[in-house]
């Protein structure tokens, strides 16, 4: 098959979990980001030797798995659940008290984004702290991509959308076989404005004043920096599990 | 009061009507928009003297309305349903033809967005052809603002963002009294990116070849066009009548 003649493959975004039915295809690749800052407190968990991470919608169900003797996070508001191991602080997802652990945890936003395409073809999780490998896994793939972001409580957010445009950058910066959905057109000019200084432009978003009154500064500095592991946390039976770009990428190649 | 102690007022956008129950507070100005082209149609119809126009969700009540002897149009994927007097195309609903007439129309989009929000506290429709007129009035309202995309069968596109960011930037230009969600910050970016020629900006979009098979360059570029008329339909007791600008504004200085 000539380059001319191979099928493109597309990329979309979609802004909200109350929207993925409206863009889920059963066969597209769907990449679930929280940036601030479920995804990226996943992606530190497993970077830190978590196991295995269970991501469930409501507080009620992490307290089942809590009572039954692991480890669980909740938050609501972007504050950490009474009663709980963690919240979502990536900060708290680091070092011996997560590595070899099973986790149970529930988000505001981002494990009801796991909910909502829990039945697509493959689940992964994206965040700038793995964002490079994020990327050659997905070219490696060779299958039609969505971001979902997880905004806030289904509405828009602004760190999700950046990161989205991060991502179609740099999936369409060196190749043209991707086909762009009008989103992910709209994200890679939002991320250009965005990426001379992410921290700076960020702090527009509608939140800040909430962020800043919880002091949050430290998190969202954190949460911007890219590449710190090359883990891509997978969905697999219902649990998050550490995959290693080099791995799979090494396969494809022997 | 001072101008430090008014109250700021919210301005933000929508990207699908699917999506409206969770932006919907009871309390905004929703402005409909889908440029391409119900919206545009509307307008124009207004601008050539119709006299009401009854946006209905399915083409089956658009025919009851036609057995009744109104004028009735439906679209469907762009395209006229057959036994209708119009498609969405504006041009069809310029001259006497539309003239003192009441119109029942369906679209793909558009009227399913009228539907979303018809409870709202006021419903308008926007377009290119009537931005400096809605603008000016939604100034003067002193109310809060969701900018209501139809985009295209729930899903985001690019023409209605632009147009929003295009609210978003003349409602924001002269004055810091708004209070910008993250989906009009985005927007007002995008916007810049693409105020310089938006026919090729747009000519990007996801549904480009769509359009180009369906010849309609012609209605892509009037649809595009600032300022043919100063007419903003709004809706009362489930119809469009047109509310003129200037009678508006007019009353609020005498």
């Amino acid at each position: 098959m000539t380059e001319e003649q191979q099928p493109r493959i597309k990329i979309d975004a979609c802004f909200s979990p109350h929207l993925y039915p409206v863009y889920a295809d059963g066969e597209s690749i769907v990449v679930i980001i929280d940036i601030l800052r479920a995804t990226s407190a996943i992606c530190t968990a497993f970077e830190h030797g978590a196991e295995k991470i269970i991501p469930v919608a409501t507080v009620d169900e992490a307290r089942e798995w809590k009572k039954k003797g692991f480890l669980a996070g909740a938050e609501r508001d972007a504050i950490q659940v009474e009663g709980f191991d963690f919240g979502n602080s990536p900060f708290s997802y680091m070092g011996d008290v997560v590595k070899g652990k099973t986790i149970a945890i529930t988000t505001t936003n981002g494990t009801q984004a796991i909910d909502a395409a829990k039945d697509a073809y493959k689940v992964v999780i994206g965040s700038f702290l793995n964002i490079d490998a994020l990327c050659e896994w997905l070219i490696h793939e060779q299958r039609n991509i969505l971001l979902l972001c997880s905004g806030w409580k289904n509405k828009f957010n602004l760190e999700d959308a950046i990161f989205a445009g991060a991502v179609t950058e740099a999936l369409t910066s060196n190749n043209d076989h991707f086909k762009l959905g009008d989103a992910c057109l709209a994200l890679k000019y939002l991320y250009q404005m965005a990426k001379q200084d992410p921290y700076k432009f960020m702090s527009q978003a509608s939140h800040k004043e909430r962020l800043a009154r919880l002091n949050l500064k430290k998190d969202i500095k954190y949460c911007l920096t890219p590449n710190l592991t090359r883990v891509i946390p997978i969905l697999k039976d219902g649990a998050l599990v550490k995959m290693q770009a080099e791995e799979v990428l090494a396969k494809s190649v022997s």
